[in-house]
């Protein structure tokens, strides 16, 4: 059993991670801290914690928790955790950064779409990429770990095989994406107001998303060439879930056999993906609370183009879940330990 | 451990307990059987259970059901279960039904209400009233267990310890209710349908709803004198939750640290029962997904009126967690066995 | 025709003024002043009136908003408009203030509820209270119209002549209101965030509203003698519209024919105010974007208490449509003049 | 003035149409008809026409209501009003037909899509399609006016201009489209209640959309060339609104002015299509209530995308208001008569 501090608790994906690490068994105590809350009780700015987490939340100093845990999740904003992390921290625990400042191998790269400049460039390279299904291996060893995002991962994991097997023209690859409003998180911002998101939909940070190049790193990998992507976000009236529709013209001979092939041996010993049976495609629906993400495609024979759907919750598999997974995977814990709560619906 | 049956499992609370059956630890095998999708895989019906509970569904019969389990959990209409139910079947097995039609005592209360006449009206006086924080030491030998209603409970939460301990003036209580849609089943309705019920709020069965004589019943026990309550729901747009405001004119003398007082006495031991702390009120939010009633409340000096709040999720402590809880109650698991799951928020 | 001016046009009430007086036909000029956003485009901030009303909204000037206009529409924080109006704009122009103000006779009472010191205790007695179906006749002849709360429309309209033929015990007099999101306004608060307030219901300022005075001041005019009211609002996940349930023991020998008549006798010639047919309720969706208000009852004879119930549109018949309705009022047009839209539905 | 007739007037789109025609200075008098409830009064079905519309509704006795009305609105499923409809009918009155039967010039192609046999294929030639913005001239003289679906006019009004004006490579067309649910009418489905729909996204009719051809048909005709695109809707937890995102590569050399100045030419004229400033995209809320598409586009350079956005009310644009639209047009009111009413926010 190990003890573990959340830096950076309050925001949504906070908390959820407090929410899933008080239920995993392999956890015996949990140091919560906070920028903005710190001394308050935890459950006076979740209440759902009440009776279950009433610590005080502590202030927010990096150096001096890693002394006290095995593991640090830090959920902070763009340069604010690369800005705190040292080796020397790295020597005292684990780190899983749910942010961005790690994910990213090219530093350019970061420096160009965050608008900045990376406070902590040598430590880029000591960082692995939690995406627990393609870097499992790497996970096991890893130091620091940089939690993907959540349309990155949804994105990932629906694209890769295709990219892998070579069954879609690169250059043809279109992410329609829609997701929940928890992704914006907990500033109070006009954007997130109540009245402003519900009963409407609109796109925004078109062909500008952030999560844009950490996406097109790895299916460049996955490729073996270089990935340009056209990637849309939406949001959607609904608290959490993510839903992305990924476009692409199929290589000639592609059947649908082949790309439910493809699905099937890539994610056969997978926990949390799940290829959905013939014609039933994913919802965000059907994953809420849980750490799946449900993948399924319809191949447009009409204009020779595959279809893929990936859904899942943002803050689980789309952040704290994963987040969770990849503690699972670099302490040795069952997988799924933790993240075996099923979907609730409807909810 | 033992062996289950769920039979009425594609409705929303049938579902909801088999989520809460597939986690829980003393349960070894499940089965699920339906009217309506005999013969059909549950996780074609709802794919939240895809590679978690993908057993088709058997028909509803229950003598022979009750031969292979220990425990038989009822998830079906009114006049339905009594029509099934048999002493034998209690021989064979321990029944939890989550309908109405062992809740009452008294069968001609039953029978003007529901407007009917129940079919088994000797089985009646055999059923323990499954509210578990009033009844645990019935429900420990009850071989038939009465799941209360979700209104019911609510209620019966925030008013029994405030009747009991004589702190308001009885015929002044009055139940304003608020619940999410999914308290109306997942049967193809006008009225449930998105466009008729999103974006709107409406009262309903005023001063007609069928949860009315239930809770009088218990609430009379509480005041040892018959009570008659004015109850009016309405329907929210959210798909969980129940909250209800209750009013009550205080007694002369009675102030706001008696009624804290009572309140914590009461439920000083209660696992699922929380008071929050002074000035927290009750926010369907804060339950989500748990096994929680939380409770708080406002006097208003200005008018003598007790302002007291309930917050439940309807699907489980209002149905399918509180079947849960009477089943680990009945067996001697672990009262909580389960049921741990945190609140999710924002969901 | 005249012109017009809105002070606070980015304000949800705001805001949907201007969409009634872009409609209207008597209004041959609308000038738009706001604090916040002077300079810019109205249909910036709301590109709903894209191409309708494109000009850029003026700075906050109030008297020398008053040399340019017929009529001001004040949709400003409490305090603010009464600090700067004076005497001399109302010999200018005629002024409706949407705010708080100039609601409560009693000074005193509007310095404890709203925690503040008026800034302007002279102009109180000037104001004309405009809840148009109570005081048209002074209206008519009007300066300075106080523009009423949202809840406080609702609940007069519907207890009013309950009270008025006495049909009701004053002292059991109890509210229960349920509000839209849209009321909080569209500051950016962590309470009004989408993931904050969807999917979830609570009350608050439980028996410390402030629209609670302004109620009880008109019902004890209704009542001849002092109304102490329970007021308890609840937010419920939607944009628009409030229903209050209402709740009072009957007077002995009140039977729901006395109470009907009551109603029809009082609402017969109103066109804005609909007694709903027996047996159908009010729900807030028969009212969206209208200026009506729907009411309807029950009388619970098991409980001698009758339920009643009020809905409307918050931003219509709650703020921006009573505004119209009493500029229709002052100058002389027809009182449904740019108010005939009918409620939409699903919406 | 006119004398309607609106025979379906119970779906969403119907009562949308009634709610229109109820405001429209140039309709004396609406005579509804419905199968389902003849003999009801409308406001008994929508209590939002309490008190302005109360008329009893008829039985659907197309030939009979033909004889009393100047035009007949048709708003029943596909292959009824192709039924029923002859070419007396047609001598006396004018038909606006809402439903599908009369879209597709190509008869062969509506059987294969509706897997069924046009029973009025003689009729189909006489039918013009009433998109109003491209056929304008040609609705001037019709007899039978086919109202084009909501998706439809979305997606071809945001294309048109793109593919008249060759910008972009015609087989790269992908059209990802959002809807709310109102668009799956009123009738009793699983599907379609709140419990199944609200927060949750799903794509549904991947690849095989009934709208499809009749887009294909008409940007057809833009391209000069066939068409085939890929069509992928999705349902979104909202009463109204269509969101389409379209994609296609564009050809070499075009810069977003190209693109800019072609939609500006394009719909310079038309007050029903705003082509809204630089930087801001469509988004539903914006349209709502109203009879606008609003549209936009990014030029995504790195990929040589086009991603042009349309967004509309699918209620008004996408149904009874274009119906009302087409009616203005054939009867030579003002083209806007009936229509002009603001999108109100936030609803």
């Amino acid at each position: 059993m190990i003890t573990v501090g959340v830096v950076g608790a309050t925001g949504y994906a906070g908390a959820e991670l407090m929410r899933l690490l008080c239920g995993h068994s392999q956890v015996k105590q949990i140091i919560a801290a906070s920028q903005s809350y710190s001394g308050e009780k935890f459950s006076a700015i979740y209440p759902n914690f009440y009776k279950v987490y009433d610590t005080p939340l502590e202030k927010l100093d990096i150096p001096a928790l890693a002394k006290r845990v095995d593991l640090l999740f830090l959920s902070l904003p763009h340069n604010v955790s690369s800005k705190y992390l040292t080796p020397s921290i790295l020597d005292e625990c684990v780190v899983i950064d749910l942010g961005a400042d790690f994910r990213l191998k090219d530093v350019e790269v970061y420096d160009k779409w965050y608008n900045t400049t990376h406070p902590n460039r040598d430590l880029v390279a000591q960082g692995v990429y939690g995406l627990c299904e393609l870097y499992r291996e790497a996970i096991k060893g890893a130091s620091l770990i940089a939690n993907p995002g959540c349309y990155t991962t949804t994105t990932i994991l629906t694209a890769y095989p295709l990219l892998a097997d070579k069954l879609i023209e690169v250059d043809t690859l279109i992410v329609d994406a829609k997701s929940g409003v928890s992704g914006a998180g907990r500033g109070e911002k006009l954007a997130t107001l109540y009245g402003e998101c519900n009963a409407s939909v609109k796109p925004y940070s078109v062909a500008s998303h952030r999560h844009t190049p950490e996406i097109e790193e790895h299916l460049s990998y996955a490729a073996q060439k270089a990935v340009t992507l056209t990637f849309t976000p939406h949001l959607i009236p609904m608290n959490r879930g993510i839903l992305i529709s990924l476009y692409g013209k199929v290589k000639p001979g592609v059947t649908k056999e082949h790309i439910s092939a493809t699905y099937q041996k890539f994610y056969a010993e997978e926990p949390f993906v799940r290829l959905l049976p013939e014609g039933v495609l994913p919802e965000t629906r059907w994953t809420k609370g849980s750490n799946y993400c449900d993948l399924n495609f319809v191949l447009d024979e009409r204009s020779n183009t595959l279809i893929a759907f990936g859904a899942l919750d943002n803050l689980v598999k789309g952040a704290a879940g994963q987040a969770v997974q990849n503690m699972n995977i670099r302490f040795g814990f069952a997988e799924d330990s933790g993240l075996t709560t099923l979907p609730a619906f409807p909810i």
